[in-house]
């Protein structure tokens, strides 16, 4: 059956009923940079009950929000690196206090661009690390140390991507991992404009193409954070959604009984199983998709390997 | 407003109320070569009154189908590369009775890769392109005479493709232009199964992207004929037709009073007019497309460049 | 045959016997900015006794040469971007004093991408134009108006790029050509550090992979202005220079009297017809590239792009 | 300093003066097939003797060398990849009886595509992954079971191909490597007509781009078989070819007594030693390479994923 999904902790947040109300397990923190235009917000899933709610596993998810991240402005591309940086940094500095990362200046990084790079939404990750540079291979006494790798897809390698790292890892024994990725939204809204970053690794089924398997702590062994950034939406969706929005609107305009009885046989449940009903099972795999996406991907591609830069190197480095 | 289309002439006559009851105007014959697993549709709109009944200009539609495109046995390829051949063949020697081509074996084609080449599912033009070979450069006695052109998108180019056509037209002087370009479809059964020649050319607002303009023998002067592969479906489409299909299962199940009542309301206007209201503007530009649409793309643009070569260069020719 | 050739005027005015000796008809002009890191140089070919003596036409050859063009530094880029903008504004004030442009502020200028995209070294001109942003389609009151093309190469279109561009210029009525190519120079020290823009168009045999033709005012019907890097060095040059090194090393180790024999007979132009016979005839189209072309070809693209926009959008402009 | 090399054992053999002169501890066998246009040579080096004259390691080298490679004839890329899978089905039975292989139909093979797939002559490698039909994610029942990576260069990951290969192979565990790479030649006429296969690995500084390390039985583990076509030829092997053949000629045309004299002092060690001093040091990463290698690369990419699918997928054999 298909899922109706977002890979945004926020959206999830943000579809329980009564918006803004508590969800138990669940802690979220908004805030905007003064003079900035980048509204951040962070959510925390704190327990197992958070996680169960949330579908998402324990940690913390900050989304970077920025409509002119559509745009070509070059400038505010630059601001959202530097924020990107900071938030990369401070969940550096965590993992540290955790005992998770050694306490040393020179860790090693492991940059990992996931997706298929032949189809233009999925490509986010193999255009990061296009755009990275790697210093593991010179001996340039950096602060930290930068490998990265593009491990491709399943269908062409024939390996899950976990097998791929995993050995990787075994070999070059890096302290963490970054994992870049294309990311399914609920919302059109989104396409292009946040920027998610979490310490939970990557999950089952989430990015594009549901092609992804488990990366994280447990399956690799080191901290994996993973950084994305929404690029389609999934069809299903914006079915669901659209016909939440008819049947609202039919019971407003009409307001008569007959609108009143036929809503209560449209609860969401029903209308989740009758959708599924409906679509053909290969739906699922259906992504919609905005038709200038090759230039948002290749905009945010900059905008994402320069924030990794000023994270790790220190003439990169934002005040 | 966005628009619910299909690029497909199959599909708007399927469309029709009471599927194969006539439309004035408009006639159709479908057929299965012997031993083959194509099925072949031939669509022709006779007159205004049919024009106006399917939203599309007078004349022809040949649709090969074949649900086994999308997989990657090339014997198949090769029998589908084959019929469009036969098919192209049979379009040029219409074209010749009607006066419309001069009589000669050497005819100059003009093959025109519509789409961005950046963007996946918008990308079978210049693929086709990229495999063509052309021979005008060449002095070879071959019957026909090849050129072949990428004209890019109006937004990187600021001008309009029918431009860069008429230029190219008034100095090579080409005798027909053949133009291969992405389609959209109303099912998603189509993507990449399904390939539609017509001589009525490109018109305004077809293709992926919606960035087409009318290439046609009024707005260049030459006869234009036009080769597409749906590698999209307009995500207001699905939206429509899961309504459309949601409703109709509502009626079925339900039976009540009430939902009659309701379904009158949901006449297929009103509904129409209240998923425009309900989706923002901007929905009308996104599209739907499977994850697999890089190697479908791939694949078909093998085939029609094989079905170019096979119609116009003897030494390619089928029996 | 083979060429031995230089697509740089500065290098052929270099190859003059008696390095800074003048040539008739030819003058030259050396300078840098004050605390820039920017050498430019003019040749301008004055006459047809220089243009004969030169092998190149009447016209203003202006070098930017910067060794740290090959590094990745960003500020340094937009330094010698800034300093393109100057000179092409400069090319176009002197166009409009002699009355080859109109002396209006929106002049119409057509950027044409030459070479091949899919040969990495021959890939500029279409990376260029990658990056470009045209405004011709929008109306934003610019000062000036950008439309841009990839024409392809003649064994992919099937026709001369002129044939293309002159359609193109035909229906579009641009007042002024800008081609961006890929050239080929004498000397491995210019790959990637250098770029010409000259006021005398493409002419037949320059860049890479022999495939240009004329683009001229005299055959495209308005001004061409050429910007182009070199990113190939002629084989041919290579071995004619080692050959040319090693004669003159020859002679000064030994100082024996044979060699002062030998040499006599080594004089350039037996020197030039022995190689001539000895190299195959293929060997005139090969060419030598550097291992790191494609990441100076990408970043180049960029400072070459900049550069018009800052020339021709008043947003971009440098004071 | 640089390097005049071959990465083709063909050529290291020819080179030897006296050609067709045997050398101690190498076996030269050359044959064709019956009505094939294939010209096929296995040069085996039989021990340490060998080794320290050709400069290459201990095995079999088979060349199998095609003019008509360079066209677009399918028909025959047919037959080429056809032999390429009868030479790789000997290899592994050669390596069954060695007991390097498990004597089991179904052996995992990791395909590794080496070489940087943004610049084109080195581009062979990921172009041949690009095509593989992999099935180690699927549960198909084959012959053999096939993985596939694209390790991508050591500056673009901070990591050497051995060092990812290792890890991958110590998590996935096959039983042996196919490494396809893009070679060096010393004659431009070898470029795109000759495939060597052999079961000696890949070793270090071989390749385009200088970038490899080795990888062997002894690096990785298991046996490594690579497939290889010389797409560049070295920039210093064409001076010092072009050197060779002007002294030659020379010294026949001239046979003056001072001539004589000179070429005493001219012989081979000195002559290499001349050229060193005079190249630039920089001149040893450069390469030559033909204008359309993009169109070689490309089909040549087909001819050997042909091969491989021909060599381990039961339905692809050849009777």
């Amino acid at each position: 059956m298909f899922e109706i999904r977002t890979d945004l902790a926020v959206e999830e947040k943000e579809s329980f009923p009564g918006k803004g109300r508590e969800v138990n397990g669940v802690s979220l923190r908004e805030w905007r940079k003064a003079f900035s235009k980048i509204k951040l917000t962070e959510v925390t899933i704190l327990d197992e009950q958070g996680a169960r709610a949330m579908g998402k596993p324990k940690g913390t998810y900050v989304t970077m929000e920025a409509k002119a991240l559509t745009k070509g402005d070059e400038d505010y591309h630059k601001e959202v690196s530097a924020e990107l940086a900071i938030q990369l940094k401070k969940m550096v500095k965590d993992l540290k206090k955790q005992k998770k990362l050694p306490d040393k200046k020179d860790i090693h990084v492991l940059a990992v661009g996931l997706g298929n790079p032949s189809v233009t939404p999925d490509s986010l990750g193999p255009k990061v690390l296009g755009n990275l540079l790697v210093n593991r291979n010179m001996d340039e006494g950096e602060d930290a140390v930068l490998s990265g790798i593009v491990p491709g897809v399943m269908a062409q390698t024939g390996m899950e991507t976990a097998e791929i790292l995993k050995g990787i890892i075994h070999e070059t024994e890096p302290d963490m991992v970054i994992a870049i990725d294309a990311l399914a939204a609920r919302s059109i809204r989104r396409l292009g404009t946040t920027i998610q970053l979490t310490n939970t690794g990557i999950h089952p089924g989430s990015g594009v193409g549901n092609h992804r398997h488990s990366l994280t702590m447990e399956s690799l062994g080191i901290p994996v954070l993973a950084i994305g950034v929404p690029t389609v939406v999934g069809a299903a969706a914006i079915v669901h959604d659209t016909i939440a929005a008819l049947t609202g609107t039919l019971a407003s305009h009409m307001e008569t009984e007959e609108m009143g009885n036929f809503l209560d046989h449209l609860n969401a449940d029903e209308q989740y199983q009758l959708i599924c009903e409906l679509l053909e099972p290969e739906f699922g795999t259906l992504y919609v998709t905005p038709p200038d996406i090759d230039q948002t991907v290749k905009r945010l591609s900059y905008t994402i390997s320069e924030g990794i830069h000023m994270a790790f190197y220190p003439h990169f480095n934002v005040s």
